[in-house]
């Protein structure tokens, strides 16, 4: 076991709200890729360690959030069925990684100083 | 009375955790702004609405997660005290805004595109 509790962590993140709904962020950028990767809902939340009921809720919220559904429902082979972007929603994820890639990379010369200011040990 | 459920707001902001302690974010640094404009811990918490409670267990957690305290008591004349900033907490307070201008400066040509493509309407 190890004692984290004094782990320092730099987090810098993007968000776009959309009333108290969070349309896009990292988790739910996290979870469009996953479903894209494994073209499944309940998969993509599992590889996520969402429960499905967290996972069918944030899909719920980014299909009402944005112009048009971001994810859809296929008609599978002897699996029954799974789930794909829509282009809208490759669109989105594109948009919030090239976002999310400008703002870690702005991020980064200034966390030195400020982690050198803290307290805590390791 | 206006409807804001349908209010998009892009959020980006940096934090800085230390274990499950929040040693600097918007919150803190604004709270930060607050005490060194108005000489005083629950004067602060008011100007943000801040309860009494909450400010001074913000400024507990500042003094704790970094290396040394970063608010401090000040003896006061008629009004009996009041608090600063130390010199540290001067240049924790400064680094944070430059941080935050670049990540903001970042994030702005990304926004247009995804706020475009979000639903709702005015």
């Amino acid at each position: 076991m190890t004692d984290d509790s004094e782990t320092a962590v730099f987090k810098v993140k993007a968000q776009i709200l959309l009333g108290s709904l969070i349309a896009i962020g990292p988790g739910k950028a996290d979870l469009l890729e996953a479903i894209d990767r494994t073209g499944s809902i309940a998969a993509a939340g599992r590889a996520l360690g969402f429960s499905y009921r967290r996972t069918r809720d944030m899909v719920d919220t980014l299909n009402a959030c944005w112009r048009v559904p971001i994810v859809e429902g296929v008609r599978g082979g002897s699996r029954g069925g799974g789930a794909q972007l829509t282009e809208v929603g490759r669109v989105v994820l594109k948009h919030y990684r090239t976002l999310d890639a400008a703002i870690q990379t702005a991020a980064a010369p200034h966390a030195e100083g400020l982690l050198a200011l803290l307290g805590g040990s390791a």
